[in-house]
């Protein structure tokens, strides 16, 4: 099989505006993309490096960014993401912002304060290692808001997505969908393997013991939050390769809609003695 | 010729604390580390591999930090340097701050304030493209500050170079030293190229007419700032490989020295039901 064109990886993968979307409709295992691994391990290579040089442009331009959002259970693989798709992007004009537990001064604010302060400059790749949906995912599944403050989010999230796209950001967001089955196997993993020890968090045993009600609340989100300015690509996330390629497909996607120039600073270069 | 050694990299390049620096005593073609171009694209082939897997285990700590500054004269190569010594790096846990004009906020503050606020994380790698020194450099030539302020701006630096270092940061300062005649070839490279003809800004004639004050302010900046706790490397620059292969030996070796293991995060795998 051919590497499928960015056009049918959005299409598969898009949670469509609009539409209920059930996480039961989307095989964890699906490979329906790329059957093939050898060939997801050449997509993922080929766009990577495509990514670099878009990256390059947008830079350049310095007038719009691009804003890469990356939510999923632990061990569904953000951090590999980010190193694989960017495996080729090297750090210059790249932000990546991984958010964690909020410290007592973002507390002090509206939950959506720390996120609007992190997006990237303009000309920059910015990358959310979860994002301001952990404010409708954990706060919900665990209470840490009232239930009807959590209900208004929903609708504030789109605004300011909304606000973003508006403004020249183009935002993609992803939901690493990764079993059960599979992120015990890798809890496992981190367990025995001395280079993966330092992840394992004792926490994430709690949050794995209330899988359902995460699944549910991950279900609201992208439903209510997939948007035409916005929408969510929910990504088959147990196959580590497949994923990768997949989301290296849809950046690649996202920068080539942009449309980048080498910006033409409008000199007459003749005019200069150097 | 063999690699040269980190320890011969670093005593090459140098500037000893408490000696006068004279930027004359260093040529910008100096070929005395990489006489052969191709060796040099090995070592740095390998050192920004290795590059990669120490700062995964920095990421892993969590506890210090490494801060790479890039200081030099327009067309350095100081864009070109984060490229390639950290082309294998992906942008998880790093930070690059390419410090420009200072904004109004900015200039409402001491100008260490937004240098402060910049500095990475700790488990991060952070890199400064131009740094504090411009308020050395830069603001001493075209006179942004009065002369008794800057003086006293050697001292105050110093001591938060050597607060940071004694709060887990390891100080890299590279001054990217090119010669006046390379500088001409690639501010010509940049009118005639599309790709880069955005970074040409007629401004930075102005400063190449000011060189003489300019290397006079770097030979006081780095004479009067080179410390035992954050000394300065005077990198030849005229060759874009040999440099990247220096400095890549040069932030190497700073990674290599923090002796960084596999955190351990004390727990006990069997005692976990997955």
């Amino acid at each position: 099989m051919a590497i499928p064109s960015i056009a049918a990886v959005r299409k598969t993968l898009i949670a469509r505006p609009g539409k209920p979307f059930e996480i039961k409709d989307r095989p964890t295992a699906d490979r329906e993309l790329f059957d093939d691994k050898e060939e997801a391990k050449t997509s993922l290579k080929k766009d990577a490096a495509c990514i670099n040089d878009l990256k390059d442009k947008l830079y350049a331009e310095g007038k719009r960014a691009l804003l890469v959002v990356l939510q999923g259970m632990d061990t569904a693989g953000k951090s590999g993401t980010i190193k694989s798709v960017f495996a080729d992007t090297t750090p210059l004009g790249m932000e990546v912002k991984a958010f964690k537990a909020p410290s007592s001064e973002e507390m002090a604010r509206d939950y959506l304060w720390r996120v609007h302060n992190a997006v990237p400059r303009r000309g920059h790749v910015g990358i959310f290692d979860r994002s301001h949906y952990e404010d409708v995912l954990v706060a919900k599944v665990r209470g840490f808001a009232p239930a009807d403050a959590i209900e208004q989010r929903y609708s504030q999230i789109n605004a300011f997505e909304k606000h973003l796209s508006e403004n020249g950001y183009t935002i993609v967001k992803c939901m690493l969908n990764i079993g059960y089955e599979e992120q015990g196997i890798r809890l496992k993993e981190r367990l025995v393997e001395p280079h993966k020890l330092w992840k394992f968090n004792p926490g994430d045993l709690d949050d794995r013991s209330l899988w359902p009600q995460f699944m549910q609340a991950y279900e609201t989100a992208v439903t209510r939050c997939s948007t035409k300015h916005s929408p969510w690509y929910v990504i088959p996330a147990d196959s580590r390769t497949r994923r990768n390629a997949m989301i290296a497909r849809l950046v690649r996607g996202a920068l080539e809609d942009m449309d980048l120039k080498w910006k033409d600073p409008g000199l007459d270069p003749g005019s200069y003695e150097i």
